[in-house]
């Protein structure tokens, strides 16, 4: 079965009940978080709780939703409050200002839960019908309103279809190293049914504990480690789409030159061309060894151009990562509780995370050890690795107790070519940074920026942002709304794309039109027509 | 500026004054194979030539020919018979059936040369405007019909878009390494510009002297060595096309989560959505070393095991080729003028292809070997693998020489999972030998089918099938026909996709909608119908 919900935060990450990233430091961090922002003390800003939030009215009527217990059984079609609240919104800065305040004005009408490709085919095809819209939902993990429950204009309301059912391992060709599996499962629950046969997909992106299958293939995901195992749309080899057209399954050859490839269209849909209910794809036998270790640069420039070496001579890392100088000082302080955070930001750090046999990964460590020597990279062992490894899906769970503080945090990525990496680095940090003072809640509040590089290529690798700042709380998504504004502006303006693995959903639909041309949306706004006429899948999700 | 068309043979394979590739073992070599096909003496069947061929009246008047002269220049829009024979067809083997028989009725009305995306856009535009079929052409060297200029229903003439005047290399981001190309180069133009600044696309499909860049893309061919330099799909970074709507260039990142990814409508589009002006390109450094080896199998299915665990290994190949034994056999009695061709068929030769700098190619070297030995493969050190490559490019020219004598030979190709790929290959075997039998000639002619295993992935391969037998010369096209759709159908029963590498075109129509089923095929219509809604564009490839 798919995670007790109840056990979940529905207007923050993660378990009610999870890990105390910051422990004993917590009290040290607080301090030195509100006198690095110019908060001095950080205010007390807890969240609405669900008992004194009023729900906007169920709108659609109870033969509607008599009908859908029909379809599928009356136990998987909820329309209780928690049910309600959880699938109101996914995972971003921007969501949790709404869900935080109580204000539910998204929240679905039903939610319904299918276990069969069948169940999503007869719940879309009912949806069309009667013109409700549909939110393919998995984890609810997105950062960027790909699950808003938000209705298109004229519709009767929002079915949020609820995939966690659907969370098996349905096959394994262990020749061709292809699983088929269903798009609700969990993150662990993947990798659990896989390693238990001695395989692994490899796609641990940070939201892993908490997003689907579905959801990393709809906004093409990427994981910490998609130099070796790919982004979605490199490892997916077919897909199954319940759309008002019928059920779609692509063709899964290794390579073809059959038309251009429909799994591409799948890849990045988002959720407006249908429910991905299954997919085809590769996976690896478990590693025999992981060696994630540290290096550090006293130039990001440096570390760029060896990454970008490592890169184009296909030295065989699975990540490569490299914090620029704030973030590598920021954790270090959240480490060291502030400690020493009062000097200069001089390094930057660099994992290099090696996954396969002992013997390819032998070769990968001497090589990557000399070329990053080669730029000037100082190699500090495997303790920042491991520390890195251990941690890696904590640091969303800051995000919470930041929140309750006053304080507001996001992150936004892009990616562009190495010939234009370390100006957009540098031109969109300092478009942030403008923006977190234009923006600032009042004179003497300061935010901080800090970013990395990651998911690096042959041609280019994503760029990783991250800033944090005191809320104005009296104006909050006006000031986010700034931020993201100015960032996107000049990401869009300098060469980068509008997402390297977030996807578009609502936030970045201001900008999709300028990175796809005229062309390019009116090619994805006719296979959008033709696949759903009535325009009722994620609507105002990718196009607008 | 582009190669002499009146030095290439406009009814056959390439230069008038091409290879004699059987050179002094000639006499042997027709001898063994008549004897083989059961016909012997082999007949006299010369192509008609162009002096003997009446061609159809143009369709388009005199004042539209004079608008395309301003359009572009009169010197680049031509009418005469050579330039409309040159374009009438591919390079099939059932093109060569029409053009030797002198059937020239799809010559088009007009070639025009365009010198920039501008002349691209200026002539499509002129198209849609006068209801005139536009079929964009490079070497064409299309083996599936994908330039045969035909008309749609009601449509006023035929505009054939020769796009070999715009074959420059425009920039090179020695960075990211990416290179910014004009889509009509052909590629030992692209490789001699490149490798003079030291970098390499390595892609060298059979075709490679007479096909272009634009070509490559539009049907996602591959290149030999695509298992170091990927498929088209894999290179291309952006293309620029020239649609009825506009010039669309598709956006080029690294990575991406913003939509599906326009460019992979791109590619396999085959003309049908624009004429693909430019296109920038994933190179690589020159490889310091190439490595060619052969290796003989006793059985098959031993070799493809290996081939599969090289691959699942990562070992870096940029070639894996394995005969079944009637290739090898087939090629040994080539070389030998048949001698020795009464023994049975008892090898595969295995052809390894390592490129890249010395180090890592000893390390695959090492690696393959070790694969190879442990599936029972025997070394037979760089003779063969040097041979091959020599010769690699020679083998089109064998058909024309076969042709003049009777004989028919033609190829097809596709690609499955390892858990299919033996079966897929005796099932394909066997469906061409029955349907060879099934549609001899005459008694006692007898067919021969050959395949190879390349192209190879982590999750499966490519199979190459050739087929020769002697030709029903007064029924030559349905024999064709009756083969063609035998072996298509037993791929598309068994696993297969319909065209790895070649492409649609006219040829693989009857399939397409099998392999992407309606909802693909929709999809794909849909974004058609957008953007080229007057239908003008390749009329009649890849969507019916």
């Amino acid at each position: 079965m798919g995670i007790d919900r109840l056990k979940l935060r529905w207007n923050g990450w993660g378990w009610i009940d999870g890990p105390d990233v910051l422990g004993d430091k917590a009290d040290a961090v607080w301090d030195w978080m509100g006198k690095t922002m110019g908060v001095d003390p950080l205010p007390s800003t807890p969240a609405k709780p669900l008992s004194e939030i009023a729900l906007p009215e169920v709108r659609l009527g109870e033969d509607t939703v008599a009908k859908l217990k029909g379809l599928l059984a009356p136990e998987r079609v909820k329309t209780d409050d928690y049910e309600r609240a959880f699938h109101a919104r996914g995972k971003s800065y921007h969501d949790l200002l709404w869900l935080r305040a109580g204000r539910l004005d998204t929240a679905p009408d039903v939610v319904v839960y299918p276990v069969s490709g069948e169940e999503c085919l007869a719940v879309v095809r009912f949806a069309a019908k009667e013109n409700i819209a549909v939110v393919p939902f998995g984890g609810g993990s997105s950062v960027v309103g790909g699950v808003t429950a938000q209705a298109g204009p004229g519709q009767a309301g929002v079915m949020t279809v609820d995939m966690t059912l659907m969370n098996q391992v349905l096959d394994i060709d262990e020749e061709a190293l292809v699983a088929r599996v269903q798009a609700g499962m969990y993150g662990p629950q993947i990798e659990d049914a896989l390693q238990a046969r001695g395989y692994t997909l490899g796609h641990y992106p940070q939201s892993f504990e908490f997003s689907c299958l579905g959801g990393w293939i709809a906004p093409r995901s990427a994981g910490h480690q998609s130099n070796k195992y790919g982004k979605a749309e490199e490892w997916l080899v077919s897909a199954t789409v319940a759309t008002p057209q019928g059920m779609w399954t692509t063709a899964g050859f290794p390579g073809s030159a059959a038309g251009p490839q429909s799994r591409d269209l799948v890849a990045g849909s988002e959720g407006i061309l249908g429910v991905i209910s299954e997919a085809e794809i590769k996976i690896h036998p478990v590693p025999e060894v992981k060696d994630y270790r540290g290096y550090v640069f006293t130039d990001f420039a440096a570390g760029v151009a060896a990454a970008r070496e490592m890169m184009q001579a296909r030295v065989a890392t699975a990540m490569i990562r490299l914090s620029d100088k704030p973030e590598t000082f920021f954790y270090n302080a959240l480490d060291s509780g502030g400690a020493g955070a009062d000097g200069p930001a001089q390094f930057c750090v660099m994992l290099v995370g090696l996954e396969g046999g002992k013997t390819s990964v032998d070769a990968a460590l001497e090589r990557s050890r000399a070329i990053i020597k080669g730029h000037g990279g100082i190699h500090m062992g495997e303790g920042l690795g491991k520390k890195w490894y251990a941690g890696r899906f904590e640091t969303p769970y800051l995000r919470d107790p930041m929140m309750d503080r006053g304080l507001g945090v996001d992150t936004l990525e892009t990616a562009t070519r190495w010939s234009n990496l370390v100006h957009l680095h540098e031109v969109t940090s300092r478009a942030i940074a403008d923006a977190l003072e234009a923006n600032a809640a009042r004179p003497g509040a300061r935010g901080i920026v800090m970013g990395h590089v990651s998911h690096a290529y042959a041609d280019g690798a994503s760029l990783y942002f991250t800033f944090a700042f005191p809320r104005a709380l009296d104006r909050e998504i006006e000031q986010w709304l700034a931020i993201k504004k100015a960032a996107s502006d000049a990401i869009c303006a300098n060469g980068g794309t509008i997402s390297h693995h977030h996807g578009v959903g609502t936030d970045h639909l201001p900008w999709i039109a300028q990175e796809k041309g005229p062309i390019g949306m009116d090619a994805l706004r006719a296979v959008k027509e033709r696949l759903d006429p009535a325009g009722i899948l994620n609507p105002g999700k990718l196009l607008a």
